[in-house]
């Protein structure tokens, strides 16, 4: 089975400034997608006849679809359909009855269609015009050989209809049926190089299998994503074949995979309290509140979420959750004694099941030859099973505090999963 | 004066998804458009040899400069390193003392290096190895003819810092002309239509001046950018015209503007602080600690940030805030005078200058006809003296939250100057 490959150019010369990006192209990448293509290259070029023909005559070399989203407006600027006519050696025509549809739609709304608009009724010889009910400018569709050529307008609000409809009638089918259906499973507490050790002898046996499935590993702050990608006929089977690839995955990765079905740790976290009926309290640091600010980003977090001391100052630490100026003295605010003492406090004073405390250098300043920045203790507390780690984290300030929030979360998911596999033994 | 032509490649298949865009470009076109290079392309290419080879090889033909960014870890999905060599036609040389840095990279945190990452020390022949402060992989410069040839890893904590090292050690400079300078003037508690009703009479003069300068309006949540462009030799002739709008900018838009010199809001309000020597408690429910996770964000904040309670039932406002059960009873737990006890309760008992108190509701349940999602009432107290006030935000959960933790902040920063002003009175 052979796959589409599709090619998405973005015209626009804003998209080329420090301030946007093109989006266009994620709701096209979808839909291509569902029919069976995949987009091998994106590409963002100026308002710029000969650089976007030089980007057009390079896709029409390898592409099966080239979608060229922009450009399409009444002004100076607007040379996308100039640049494709020139690349395909084509005259652009003038289509008198396009000119009408125009100027009746300026006239529905009491106006005279200025003389440039004249220039959305041109097209490279050869090109069907395709209605656009919510704007002036026509799209086209060109066949050059076995290469199709789709020119949509760039308003999202133009774009996304239109390519609808050129789907259902164009394109949808010609790939004899095959479409790409992906999942993503999310790992944390584990380096990249180490997830990939593991992962890839499993993997790599997928890109033949009568479904193929390709695989793409994305490390982000605190967290690996690998992404599956399943080329089938129908959902049915892509999902039987990516749930054996995530049994697989799960059988060599181990618990060090907490999702596969798209939710994040907070969700996970908060899916395991809500099952158990556990209530939580924390008492965060150097977090400065970030760990609680996650747990409640998740609907129906008030279920679960009790309270939360945000201890900055070690007055408070004293003050709200009991520490004792002996333990600060004898073992240092950031130390597991600490932690331990702060998840205990947390969970006692606020009469919860759970209880989380995080003490550590976020940075850039306060690390010693000890204690150097990025050292954080942290101590979660269970109905008084604890566990209590020290971690060393790598990186800036709010990098710090993202994966020492990370590493809590995932500590009391690992705790909350044992619990669960003992309770049905 | 030529401009000189980049193009900036994206590498990796997770971009080619619906799911992803690139955003690194927008950091590294700001960068390279400030030393007078022009971004003219950008693509983006999937995980694959072949395609990143013929999109690297087609840049070549027209580039002074190509940015590739990604595919420089150490997997086998990493194939920048190996397809650019192939461009050039050169080996791929391992470089020794490079995989004892990322091996004593590993062991500061304890961990012995997988052999797997021995391939981040590989590079093309002739390719100079910049050293990645941040990271394992260390990026990489190669000249060819008259092209510089820049590789950077794709985490931006690792991009942004490698990305001014090239250009103060290598690119700075060459343009020899006109070169671009901006600056940012943030806004926050107006409308983006409100802002550029006052604000383009202003700025529409600057597009002709002997230094022009252009304008960008940005909103994004919570916030309005207005981003300053202006072309000039040296950034002494620059820094002054950007001086005198930024000026004309202020008197037209108050105090709205909170900043005209990159700091967020959070830096803004602890600078005022810290000017005071002022403390600050803060008393949240449905912000969850977000307001007091972004205080503490700004490096040094230990110096003001006191303590938070994060009051999610109403039990803890009862116990940690000396809200009574009669006035949660009388006026429900999201109302002013709910929010005016919280900033008190939380400064009084914490015996720090200032309060702060939140209570709303984020959504996407809990809304009534009378408070509906996104109802928030925010108190700032600051020594007595209280501003409380009631919102309507606009959004999802997050997005509420985040409007909140804004609003609470400029509420402060508005006090605090007000403050100040009749202190130099």
């Amino acid at each position: 089975m052979t796959k589409l490959r599709a090619c998405i150019i973005a015209v626009g010369s804003e998209m080329l400034t420090p301030f946007r990006v093109d989006t266009n192209s994620l709701v096209v990448t979808e839909r291509l997608n569902a029919i069976g293509y995949d987009v091998r290259l994106k590409m963002v070029v100026g308002d710029d006849v000969e650089e976007l023909a030089q980007a057009f005559a390079s896709a029409l070399t390898w592409a099966d679809l080239i979608v060229v989203m922009g450009g399409l407006g009444p002004t100076d600027d607007d040379v996308t359909r100039a640049a494709i006519a020139q690349v395909l050696e084509v005259p652009l025509d003038l289509h008198e009855h396009v000119v009408d549809r125009i100027r009746s739609r300026f006239a529905r709304r009491g106006m005279t269609m200025p003389e440039i608009n004249r220039r959305q009724a041109m097209a490279p010889r050869g090109a069907t015009l395709i209605d656009n009910p919510n704007g002036t400018a026509p799209g086209l569709w060109i066949e050059r050989g076995s290469t199709a050529i789709v020119l949509l307008p760039g308003p999202p609000r133009e774009l996304t209809p239109m390519l609808d409809t050129i789907i259902r009638d164009r394109l949808e089918g010609p790939s004899g049926g095959s479409r790409l259906f992906r999942r993503v499973l999310r790992i944390t507490g584990r380096a990249e190089s180490d997830v990939d050790t593991d992962a890839q002898p499993v993997y790599g046996r997928w890109v033949s299998a009568p479904i193929p499935i390709t695989t793409t590993i994305l490390a982000v702050m605190g967290q690996i994503e690998l992404h599956l990608t399943a080329t089938a006929q129908n959902r049915a089977d892509a999902d039987a074949a990516l749930d054996l690839a995530a049994e697989e995955l799960g059988k060599v990765l181990g618990a060090a995979v907490y999702s596969a079905d798209g939710r994040n740790l907070e969700a996970v976290v908060g899916d395991l309290l809500r099952g158990k009926h556990f209530t939580i309290a924390t008492a965060e640091s150097c977090t400065g509140g970030l760990l609680t600010s996650r747990l409640t980003d998740v609907p129906g977090s008030s279920a679960y979420v009790e309270r939360s001391f945000v201890c900055y100052s070690n007055r408070s630490k004293v003050e709200l959750l009991g520490i004792t100026e002996a333990l600060l003295t004898e073992h240092g605010a950031v130390s597991e004694p600490v932690a331990h003492a702060m998840a205990v406090g947390a969970r006692t004073r606020a009469a919860t099941d759970v209880g989380i405390g995080i003490t550590g250098i976020a940075g850039p300043d306060g690390g010693t030859p000890d204690k150097p920045v990025g050292t954080v203790a942290i101590a979660v507390d269970v109905r008084g099973e604890s566990r209590v780690r020290t971690f060393r984290f790598i990186g800036g300030r709010e990098q710090v505090k993202f994966q020492a929030s990370q590493a809590a979360l995932n500590t009391l998911r690992l705790m909350l999963e044992d619990n669960d596999q003992r309770g049905t033994r």
